[in-house]
């Protein structure tokens, strides 16, 4: 059944009020599946369509929902009701919503709810959201390392209506520390009267609080961990970050990449209004506008040169693209491979000496061809002066390219930030000031 | 300790010859850490620290090094000690160092396997690299929908030496299809005489062999699952995906977007030599040396314009820049939506729309500013030729960076391919073409 059919079914089944009809196709959904049928149902279907779905059905439902539409349901179900649904939400995914009402109703969903959850989510909120604390879950089951795998086992039991997103159980000592690891796998090929201390694997790595989610996130990749226990200075175990939220992560730093790269402003998607996209695309624009601004005022320098010898306008769309390209070339490959390197003084050095080469090769290329053209269309004049130009130009913007990106990285800004088109318009400036220059010498010699 | 430390340490120990150390520092590394370790070390004494490896770390170091060190791991070993290294190996990882080496040597190195294992891997390896096939490992453990709880847990202690990245027990019937998903946690809870066909979950979701992996990757990122099982057209189970892989791929798709947005070229980390970075960057500047030469030749055309009214020059830059850079804007937010958006009509309507909406709101901004600088700077003429010039080439930048992508999406070509230096190079020669063409009518008419 495609979307469409279902979102018809189900309107079908809710116009005629067939409760069980829907309550069968529930089931089969998964959370996913059941959020996109939410976004496509008319909103006049919202409020019976949640009637029909139990509070852990809206509580998986709301996990996958923006947030517009998480605060809507909570309106629609009313105090009492949402705060069963709260009771039963991921605390990570239920602290980002909450951080989205106003004081006074985060106040009062806190208060309804159980007080060993309201404490957790209250701590939760507390972490800044691009950290370990910001990402992790309360939604894991520990153990005393002086218990049995019967007695983990029996704790199991206890907990089985959790969300069973959860493959390992972490082992803590009287002082609560985390002090191991043990998986279900371990416990079902033990016998039942064994230590979970004499089964457990020790060397636990763990992630301190405050670490930036970027850094969790390559953690979880490089060990290929499904969750990583996070734990506060003394070693105290206080969550767990779990693999799906780092895919999440990893796609939210590649979009932020892109979009700084792109300077295409934060958080447009294909639903934002025109409005809303123009005012965060306007800043960066207009910021460039300037900057193109004083590349006008430095070629009317040379409008001396230019009156003379108008044809060297023609190479300048040319000179200015080819330089602005090369130089997101390596824009390009210095901000994606900060993901995965760290950067000490042997990568940088040997980075820098690479691109070097690179901006001599493609420079000696790309002038050397576009010499002997130039000749052909206007003689050995404009040859040397575009040829010339041209080298001079690629190695400064393969180089501007590489540079700028890592001394932003160095005094701690993101690199990303020098975007794109921050890097073509100044290299823009750069190349006609070389071209310029370059022409202006050369002609005076003739 | 710090990586450096300890490569200096396994140094000192390899030189001393104190096995027994090493294999204690050994023992608490993970295989990142033993891969980056193998990285650090002089080559001199990769040899002898493989002596002191047991075979599953070699095979677990191995899985995490580049294809060139994995081949010099192999000549190292012999062929001997390597297909103990390679039965002990993911079967995907596998397939993929099999396919860097010589025919001869493959079947040299299946030769000597477990009949099963190099079946299967021949078979991995007849699957196109970027689809499930490709991705799938055959480190799942399958039970029979007839089993107990009793039965299921015996099978998962004869298979206890698999790699414990396994969450899951799948589950068949007699002709081997998928019937159902059993997790270690219903075998923990369950009693052990209960049939599995009664706690199994059986509305699995499978994805078929030959499913692209990006939308692998969007099924395990949208179901927030560990691992799904992969099938073929008669439901019989092939293999398993999981969430490890999936990471590596987001992050590949994500690097091969930024790649293509900034005509980066293929595949260059900090470690590519200056020839091979430059030979892969130089097709797409050449390319864009001589579109940069169609901007020349239409400014030619332009030239009697131009020798009348040489401050036109001074704005070409910015006006060129910005098109270029509205385009570029556009593009980022069209290429990144398309991997989490269906493309229904509505959707490129509304897009369309939004994006004209958002050209004719930045268009009249920016156009308004310039007309105001240039009325200052150069008087009337130039600031209504300027201002008017700006508005058209805005809206017609940002609609050519969102129309040009989502034309190459409908003819099934990857939209990141009209990269932002494409989109650039052609907004600058819209805008330069509607700027002398504005300029020339409008001074002709004066």
């Amino acid at each position: 059944m495609t979307e469409d059919q279902l979102t018809v079914l189900i309107i079908k089944y809710l116009k005629e009020n067939k409760k069980g009809a829907i309550e069968k196709v529930i089931d089969e959904l998964q959370p996913y599946d059941i959020a996109q049928l939410y976004r496509n149902l008319p909103e006049k279907h919202h409020f019976k369509f949640l009637v029909y779905l139990s509070p852990q059905q809206i509580a998986d439902l709301i996990q996958e929902l923006e947030s517009d539409l998480q605060i809507e349901i909570l309106h629609r179900l009313g105090i009492e009701k949402s705060s069963k649904v709260m009771n039963l939400m991921e605390n990570d995914d239920l602290a980002d919503l909450l951080s989205e009402l106003s004081v006074e109703k985060i106040q009062e969903y806190l208060s309804t709810m159980k007080i060993e959850d309201s404490t957790y989510v209250q701590n939760l909120m507390s972490y800044a959201p691009e950290t370990a604390g910001g990402l992790m879950t309360n939604q894991f089951v520990w153990i005393k390392d002086d218990y049995t795998i019967r007695d983990a086992v029996d704790k199991l039991k206890a907990f089985a209506e959790m969300n069973h997103t959860i493959y390992y159980l972490y082992v803590i000592n009287d002082l609560k520390e985390l002090v191991g690891v043990v998986s279900y796998r371990d416990l079902l090929l033990g016998d039942l009267h064994e230590k979970i201390s004499d089964i457990m694997f020790n060397r636990v790595i763990s992630v301190p609080v405050d670490l930036d989610q970027e850094e969790v996130a390559q953690l979880i990749e490089r060990y290929d961990f499904v969750a990583v226990p996070v734990v506060d200075e003394n070693k105290k175990l206080l969550g767990i970050v779990t693999v799906d939220d780092v895919i999440d992560v990893v796609i939210q730093e590649a979009n932020e990449d892109i979009e700084k790269l792109s300077a295409s402003g934060k958080d447009i998607d294909f639903y934002t209004k025109a409005t809303t996209a123009s005012f965060r695309r306007l800043p960066w624009l207009i910021l460039l506008l300037f900057i193109g601004l004083i590349s006008g005022s430095i070629i009317s320098g040379f409008e001396h040169t230019l009156e003379q010898f108008v044809a060297l306008v023609f190479f300048m769309p040319m000179i200015a693209g080819m330089t602005g390209n090369t130089g997101t070339q390596s824009l390009a490959v210095v901000v994606r491979g900060l993901i995965s390197h760290d950067l000490d003084r042997k990568t940088v050095i040997g980075l820098i000496a690479r691109e070097c080469g690179v901006g001599i090769i493609i420079g000696l290329t790309c002038g050397i061809l576009i010499a002997l053209i130039a000749f052909v269309w206007l003689g050995p004049i404009y040859s040397i002066v575009v040829g010339g130009s041209l080298v001079l130009t690629l190695i400064i913007g393969t180089l501007a390219g590489t540079i700028i990106p890592l001394v932003l990285y160095r005094f701690g800004i993101d690199p990303a930030i020098a975007s794109g088109p921050l890097i073509t318009t100044l290299n823009d400036i750069f190349s006609l000031i070389v071209y310029f220059s370059f022409a202006t010498a050369f002609l005076a010699y003739l």
